[in-house]
């Protein structure tokens, strides 16, 4: 966390409160791996460069269970992710292709509590500002005070709101 | 339900028994909300105008359960349903694309039956016709009359079938 | 299985050690229809040349559960994979899209053990092969003589893995 | 709602927060019924005074996908719930068993905000009390006011923790 | 199929449609096994006399994803149903219990129709019978003859229902 | 880790390869709380005590998506990990039974391997002894030394299959 990230949000670009980029999404489905090996799988493409990684559990050829792996990665990244696919599963083929998403601007901004300080995520929708406590620093500050986490989280977002109702 | 939708098939084009459309496909992963507010989200989405809005469970960033949320509308209302996406997950981006889909020709006719009258769906398919009774129909009578919903499922069924053969 | 899938793995193009092919995408989904019949029209699906068929859960309208169908053919096989699902499911519509995939060379060879011959999956990687056990031969040999099946895919793994080093 | 269930809580037995009782477990599990029929089974049970009852996904004999459905009920209702289970579901078979369960005290409280009425439940937990806004209330109040679902549910929380602290 | 299992209705004892008998439950949870391995396990406990067997996908220790196996057998076959889990599974414990369940009448009738011969399931239930196609058959005769699954159960069924009249 | 575990196995009581044990089995289902809340209590009742944690999603009241927790502990943990679910979840009652549970014998060796020492778990079964790489142990080699997983696994399998051999 910088506090840099706690900035005024950018300006509106054609009123639009998101603006577009292009990601790369692979896609493959195995059915002789382990949970241990794929939960390995996916920290080492969030390691590597990769946006986001989701699994699902399918049913697959004569019915076995099994499990897709979505990545999400942008292109300077498609060629590591796909090497750690191959490396670290038992698929021999990945689908690829390109797709565009919309992204909302959103700050970092820390806030103080009873309990000790937080990052929450603020972000620009449609006609008003949402406040997200980060789950990694309200966990923290739950199992070192041992506080129940809603606890924690609630009072991480009441100082949230607080913020934004300052800076408007 | 009007009794002009069961109407004749239309004529086939070109020997095919569906006709092609596009449709978008919006895609988005959230880890951060309730059952309950996703529920609501998919029913505000079908309300003003997705073609349909389907939910997976997946396995997201530090192996936490999430959901993929994905809705299929028209170019028509792409823009309301990202917004109804902004408004009420906690999303801070949507996937897009384009894609194309075959649909089938299908009818909505009334049929008679001992417990009452209710629509069944009648599609054109590969050489052979059939039957779909409404569930929302079947569900109605078998709630107000006490008689277990297979079974009336099973008589608009029958009463179905006899329409497509009295047709044919 | 015949012996000349066990052959040398192609000479490399341009330091890749996959080749690029396009498949056809085919997906619809359903909520009144019977696992026994989801499980029928997989088979079909693959029976008539499908290359793979998946199914998820899905959470559809009105909050019911359904089920997702994926269907991954190349373009030969697309109309008689469409028709397949107009005919065995209740869909109405199907989204197709073309997309691409990596594939790995692999060679299928013959390990024989003290248990009795099984074929394995060699895959060339990114400076490695991998040995994967076939596991309908592996099921069939610890069927017919009583044995635990991890103790079969470990026999033919070791058998594999002695292949693959007389090899290099 | 009545008012009368914004009581005071109950006195404590034993230093407990939390009363014991009996309920009857009932289980089948489904492989033959589609998802329709599920719910609608699901609805006629709760109608009919179980006290909760949820389906899982399960992969069954065959490897076929089915359904696990359990229904929680107390000892008066086993019978009606048994008999539903045997009308509207397909199976053949329902296990049963009696089970103890600990049960918090808990007061329904209305509450005001800016968007109108809602109920709150307020549970008395380890050395803490929690509020939780009523879903139904909260959706009716977003839907006729389009306002989004998360900015009601922060209001009638608001509301609910005021009314905590005055109670206090 | 013998002929004889297509009987009239055992005498109902007490007004009661079903019996009651007590079966063992068995339950285990691995998250180091293949999808393979597991339907492996299924496939052995069914033909060594387990009643039926189902795998749920779970979310364990650390998060990862594993597989709840239950298994459902009576007393005789306990012992052979937890040797095959501790030799087939990864598993290193075992819970069971005794459960009580009740079972209704049915009878198995072979029926002719347009397709060929099929069993259907005839259950005797509260206070009306149903009749449900056996997969396996309908399927044999989908295959062979390449008619569409559900027209086949659709024929099954419909002579199932005539025989359900002729009887009573 | 201690070397004292890898000791040699009990002797057989009563030509049994297991040992039973009473375990105490908790139950709760959520429908309003997040993936992020249910992860934190998992791993808080893990700490506390608990010898396991699974969680499942299930499809609840008014069909809404939930998550259904299981704890199975000890009588001497009993208590604590009621307390934690009290106090994390959202919910107001917690279901819980006694059950028996058969355990197998199992140490704790450690091997090395040319990528470094690792631990597995050797298990005596039915007429056999298994060998179990140590997942945590693997990734943090694996890691380190930026070499697939399975490579890892693979090397201290054989190593312990080498170490099972030398005692025998």
């Amino acid at each position: 966390m910088s506090s840099t990230e706690c900035r005024p949000f950018l300006p509106l670009d054609n009123d639009s409160i998101y603006k577009v980029e292009t990601v790369v999404i692979l896609e493959t489905q195995v059915d002789d791996m382990t949970s241990q090996a794929i939960a390995y799988t996916t920290e080492k493409l969030l390691q590597n460069g990769a946006l986001d990684v989701y699994t699902q559990a399918i049913t697959m050829k004569k019915s076995r269970c099994g499990t897709l792996i979505t990545v999400i990665c942008d292109r300077d990244h498609q060629s590591i992710c796909e090497q750690i696919l191959f490396q670290e599963t038992s698929t021999l083929g990945i689908r690829f292709r390109l797709q565009e998403r919309k992204i909302l601007d959103r700050q970092i901004c820390e806030v103080m509590t009873e309990y000790g300080s937080a990052r929450v995520k603020i972000a620009r929708r449609e006609g008003f500002e949402t406040v997200q406590p980060e789950y990694d620093d309200c966990a923290k500050l739950a199992r070192s005070q041992n506080i129940p986490l809603t606890q924690i989280q609630q009072a991480v977002f009441l100082a949230g709101l607080a913020l934004l109702k300052s800076k408007s």
